[in-house]
């Protein structure tokens, strides 16, 4: 593999870019990991060679399989170890013979058990890998996502790659992440879920990620870290290249508790990890959606350095609401300029003086479809650096006219949107149940105009509130980034 | 009817019980608030009677109209007013003739156009109706929802009517309050919007709902109010009685400009409203999710005075970030005690002492089944007030046996829920998009396992996030409450 340089961190390359992997513990028992691993590799198309292993079946999920990694044809760069632990030792000999770069061990059941001998068991299996200098990935992890190579650790994770990269203690909080970021939108460079950290850890991962081209930007959840310093440096590393959105997970009793049985972590003192992520340019945030909020700001929009916006859409109350909420949030509402207010007097002569920032727009009437000539006015004044247009799913109109404004809103987005332009946010309702006849229809409505959005690069939140909130810390990352710049 | 008294606020009564409605400006045309008013009076079985007025109809969605009010046989109780500014006046006078007891204006662009001759207008309108003793509903409003006459506001509305009262100055916020509301399982005893408030205003209509026996909550908006002291007084009296939630539109600069133009109403100074919302008892939310979260507790939960949860559910990051935001939220999550930690022993003899609060539900492998007898530990506990059961949606299992575990979860909430006994709260994934055939299998299992608990009056929230917070003010309005009491 030629981009495989001699620097100690793109060992890392042998597990999102192998030539060969081996999955141990590889079958046919749709409960297993055996089988979910090997199924993702098949399933993506994996560039290089799959050997299934297992003494049990001779055929694997249509794939020849091996008795033992020793009867594998060939040294192998990565094996997905998914047998239990009493069974590691005697693999990581195996895979010394079959010169293996770097073991992901899915195994569970070691120190986070906080049993003896399973802390015991797990030293013994870092002593035998650094004796052979394989490298090692968790235990009790979910291991590697590379969408280039074809290597997935969930199901439903997009084939497709993109620029956020992904760092994640916790497995099954980064599938959440990806499967959820995928629908929003979003798409990977790569994932990696480490668990207990035993010898690939949170610090080596972010050098990596920090040097990593394909990836422009980082999400990254911590339990834990052995090294305080050292983490601070490479996340300090990481923050000064690239945006970097990070949960610590474990801040008070209880999650610290479980943090120790999730991964073993020793959760710290949160006001140390705060001042770090606050010294380092990481932004905190406290979970997988408000995660996912910021991370579609990078994804879709370009650098925002000013906090004026225009709010358009819906009737009064929830302009109002959405005023309040914006103002909260730090983001300035100027009132129409006078340039505005005149253009706006040839659209609609009856409420020129009357209309305001934000826009109401459920009192244009026959007059609604001029709206259309508006967002124009927002994108081209100096006064405005951003435009969020709400859905006016408030309209009081029975389903068919209803969902014709609904379907007239999209359009008057998509026709205003330019992905290199002045930026624009939609707010789309959240989805309520389809299961409840009642709504239906204007549900289905509603999923259908969000993903046309969706799919054109449009950002979409799901409540003004949650927009705001995002927005109000993109902006501020992007003015500290600019002052960092010009200091 | 027999119900009105002759105390000054029964005369509402005649709004939302009425025996006979007029529609003026009653319409075919489906763009018109004549055409909706009138067909929501027919689809929700009116029981009185409707007379439709419109002098180009003879016939008006199937029903007899008359060419103006004085053709109609017989008085009439309540009139919605369609028709535009200018054709008020006269209206007022042939509602004078057929003892009309309130006329609710629809009829907008007064004086929250801030134009003077609309103020001027707008002032002989009110001189009007005193004389004659008409009361006034708006005008610039939606006026009345009340399902047990089959009245309604807008499309989608419930025709059961359940104990929450709506007080909402803007007609837009209430309706996507009732809609979503109705989808969360909410159902509502009546709503009024009342706009301008240019008769009865805020504080006539908390006296109503104060005294009003089939409303136990009540969710209200407004954005200003004319005499602080009179509004206090009638916010305390309600509150004293039974639980308030409230939005104040119109906080900032933007926002007080916003409802100035869309009800007219003077914002006034922030802090003074804190103040009153704080001493009165009323709980303040930002916007009308949190209203929802909120409402969804008081209508599903009995009281709960102590906050020790118990957190289940999902994989270990779940858990973590769960117990991060619990804890943020100010609730307790008590570690197992030693009879749960000896019952877990018998039903999981591998994991017992792993186990813990939150309790991590991803490694159960083939003993997930037994995960059924674990919430009885919970709810019979003393050492736990509440059980809130995250959804298992990040196990790392294909589609069909993903769906199995997700039904698995609802089945054991379902088993374990009673309406009377310690709560359970359900926390499910927020539906993403139908739209991206990735996702559509699981979003819509979602949907469907949603669905069942709303049915059952589980409270199913969107995220633990939200979860925690609302459960949060909960309990503090209880124990705030029982202080209260024994004070």
């Amino acid at each position: 593999m030629d981009t495989i340089g001699s620097e100690r961190f793109k060992i890392l390359d042998y597990a999102f870019y192998p030539d060969s992997i081996a999955v141990v513990g590889a079958s046919e028992h749709p409960l297993s990991f055996g089988y979910h691993f090997l199924r993702h590799l098949i399933e993506h198309k994996f560039k290089g060679a799959i050997y299934p292993v297992n003494p049990q079946n001779e055929i694997i999920q249509g794939l020849k399989s091996y008795p033992s990694m020793l009867e594998i044809p060939g040294n192998v760069d990565f094996v997905i170890c998914c047998v239990a632990t009493d069974k590691v030792l005697q693999l990581l000999d195996e895979c010394a013979l079959k010169q293996v770069k770097i073991v992901h061990l899915l195994t569970a059941r070691f120190s986070e058990t906080g049993r003896k001998e399973a802390i015991e068991l797990e030293r013994q299996v870092l002593a035998k890998a650094q004796e052979y200098g394989i490298r090692l990935i968790g235990p009790n992890c979910m291991g590697i996502y590379s969408p280039e190579s074809g290597i997935a650790f969930g199901y439903n994770m997009p084939g497709i790659k993109g620029n956020i990269g992904v760092i994640f203690q916790s497995g099954g909080a980064a599938t959440l992440l990806i499967q959820n970021g995928a629908v929003a939108g979003l798409r990977f460079s790569k994932a990696v879920s480490y668990g207990n950290a035993l010898d690939v850890n949170e610090c080596e991962l972010l050098h990596y990620f920090a040097d990593d081209d394909s990836t422009s930007i980082v999400a990254a959840y911590f339990e834990g870290t052995k090294n305080g310093k050292s983490f601070f440096d490479a996340l300090k590393t990481v923050a000064d290249r690239k945006p970097v959105i990070v949960i610590k997970g474990g801040k008070g009793n209880a999650g610290s508790r479980a943090a120790s049985s999730h991964t073993a972590a020793i959760a710290g003192e949160q006001d140390i990890w705060k001042i770090a992520f606050k010294q380092s340019g990481a932004i905190e945030v406290d979970d997988i959606d408000e995660m996912l909020n910021l991370l579609m700001l990078f994804y879709e929009l370009p650098p925002v350095y000013c906090n004026r916006a225009a709010i358009m859409g819906g009737g009064g109350g929830k302009a109002v609401i959405a005023a309040d909420l914006a103002e909260a949030a730090g983001i300035i509402l100027p009132p129409l300029p006078f340039d505005i207010k005149n253009k706006l007097k040839a659209i609609v002569p009856g409420l020129w003086d009357w209309l305001s920032n934000p826009l109401d727009t459920s009192i244009w009437g026959d007059e609604g479809i001029k709206l259309a000539e508006v967002p124009r006015l927002f994108l081209e004044s100096p006064d405005y650096d951003f435009l969020i247009i709400q859905s006016s799913e408030d309209n009081p109109m029975a389903d068919d006219i209803w969902a014709y404004i609904m379907k007239m809103n999209t359009t008057m987005i998509l026709n205003n949107f330019d992905r290199r332009g002045k930026p624009i946010i939609a707010i789309m309702p959240r989805v309520k149940s389809y299961e409840n006849p009642m709504d239906k229809f204007r549900w289905k409505i509603i999923e259908e105009e969000k993903a046309k959005l969706i799919n054109a690069g449009v950002p979409v939140f799901d409540s003004i509130s949650e927009a705001v909130k995002a927005l109000s810390r993109y902006i501020n990352y992007w003015r500290r980034h600019q002052t960092n710049i010009h200091a």
